[in-house]
């Protein structure tokens, strides 16, 4: 089910920023269909060329808009870069790659045309470090998209509006903290918005999926455990939301990711009660795709498939393109015929073909 | 300024819930007036009478509602100890106290009657732990109190609502996973409910308060930072809310805390615009409270003052009792003039007298 094309999209095929600059990563998209066309938001990860004797990182210069260049020596006893993400220096901790978001366009969901410029760079104090990992949802004639900012204090999550992928009006800071991998469902439930999202846990559990509410997308609360990690699994580490939930006529159908104790992401089926998304109807045992190929066990982070986004294909509304990072590098994709996935499920009346429900507002 | 008969209230004072439980901490207290009487809500810390070779440890049994014990031999190669805050063992962190929220009525202000039994016990999945550190913030003839519950997935902040301290309806999950010290002003700002709030950071910088916004107390947005911890002074490893913000006619008086890298927990002035609180008028480069006496500096956890709540004196509108946790063990309070609490805060027109503003809904 892997398109034989993988991976889609490596950093190569992306234009840098500015001159000077690097892309070494481009992973996560969030995904839709818009205009006849299959739309991805890239999460590309730029640093500075490096130079011998330096390490060097781009951050957001608040005023400018542009990246502020910071080199570190490699010498200085004040630097310390263990972790291949992030480095610390006298006590600030910065990344070590500036990432923004950027749309590639295809007619047929599988090759893909990518803009030669970002789509939308960080430019707000709370996305100093970088914009990451954005999610898409419709809803009525308006495109949400949200993602994770992170700047020296902490994490956000920004939530954007755009009827036209030109111009994007900023709504808010929707969830404080380390709270990542938020999907907003495609409609209302019971009057409300939903969304699945994953607050830190602290030092009690392992990262757990969680449900909120809210009556105008901007504020959010009624927060409650959707379901945690499971001890011995694929998904024992950490769990979050993958896809946008798609709505099928035996429920809410969501790829989620989950990690084991070595950091290995697989991903798996979930199906949510239809008028109760807090109710599980079916988690997947086994992971529906787990790291296997070279691009996916081998890169800046092996051992990662991880989806921010599915869209049913232009061409057959039985079959789903869903879009993935692989080690944490490079851009996928796979093809999901509906009935298989929700043939996973153990639902009542199987037999009968599932279908896509068109969601409304 | 500090209370003559502090600590006003020590672990002795407490009736313990049930038998076979001890009372080893009471701390941190919510504060209000409500029909000519200062309320303190107490956190209220139990554990069971302890036998040698074991550890014994309660959490809530969510069915029952009372409590379930569990022992552990010291013995056992599984247990891990270390914090005296919490214990791990075979994978599952547990905490070595498990706390309620107990009602403490006086005429003065100084000397308290405590209530023999809990009057908000941990009662639901969200509060198997423990519900700690309130704070009541009176919106109109509502009285709303609001608290951590701590679970063994994790940490939520609780909103209940009540009208006589009898009955307590509950609102909802307002924050979600690790966000502490939340304190709701007492009147709307603009049109919409404000709190201060703090969010966990992650690994990228120390805690810090933020703002938040809500049209109706239960689903809350608009996030953005208020103030870091500032390196080299008395508040430089974290920061928090402390008593609910007073409205006066200079500006919202808050008391916060700070912490030093020696954990070391004191309290300042911080004085917020009226019109919007996001603008910082002053705030304390010294504390006004330290760790000083032996009640402060010796305990369960030394070298701590912590405050959840402060009332206008019932005798003397220019006179604020502010009452605080001491060394996460006892209950303290400190009498505070308004004017010299304003006077610290280089407002222009200070000659003035300043005044508590009553607020409204």
């Amino acid at each position: 089910m892997r398109f034989s094309n993988n991976p889609l999209i490596t950093p190569k095929d992306i234009q840098p920023t500015t001159d000077g600059y690097e892309v070494f990563s481009v992973l996560n998209p969030a995904a839709c269909t818009f205009n006849d066309e299959v739309l991805l938001l890239l999460r590309v990860i730029e640093r500075p060329v490096q130079t011998k004797g330096f390490l060097s990182i781009g951050v957001l210069d608040v005023g400018s808009g542009g990246y502020k260049r910071l080199d570190f020596s490699l010498d200085d006893p004040l630097l310390n870069y263990d972790d291949p993400r992030v480095i610390k220096y006298d006590g600030v901790t910065y990344l070590t790659g500036m990432s923004h978001l950027r749309l590639a366009r295809s007619r047929d969901g599988v090759n893909f045309k990518i803009d030669p410029k970002p789509t939308i760079m960080p430019s707000t104090y709370e996305e100093r470090y970088s914009i990451e990992d954005a999610r898409i949802t419709k809803l009525g004639a308006a495109y949400y998209v949200y993602y994770v900012a992170v700047a020296d204090f902490g994490f956000s999550t920004i939530l954007l509006k755009t009827t036209d992928f030109v111009r994007f009006e900023r709504i808010g800071n929707i969830f404080p903290g380390v709270n990542k991998d938020v999907a907003i469902f495609p409609e209302k439930i019971n009057g409300m918005y939903a969304a699945l999202h994953r607050p830190d846990t602290g030092f009690f559990a392992n990262p757990s999926m969680w449900m909120a509410y809210s009556p105008d997308l901007v504020h959010w609360g009624q927060y409650s455990l959707l379901m945690q990690p499971r001890a011995g699994k694929w998904d024992s580490s950490r769990i979050g939301a993958g896809t946008v939930p798609l709505k099928t006529d035996k429920g809410w159908l969501e790829i989620y990711h989950g990690a084991d104790e070595d950091h290995r992401y697989s991903l798996g089926v979930l199906l949510l009660d239809a008028d109760d998304p807090s109710k599980i109807l079916y988690r997947d045992s086994k992971p529906l795709i787990e790291p296997a190929m070279d691009y996916e066990t081998n890169g800046f982070f092996k051992d990662v498939v991880f989806t921010n986004g599915m869209v049913v294909s232009p061409e057959d509304p039985g079959k789903m393109f869903l879009y993935y990072g692989s080690a944490d590098e490079r851009v996928c994709g796979a093809a999901l015929m509906l009935d298989e996935l929700i043939g996973r499920c153990n639902c009542p009346g199987r037999a009968a073909k599932p279908r896509v429900v068109m969601s409304r507002l």
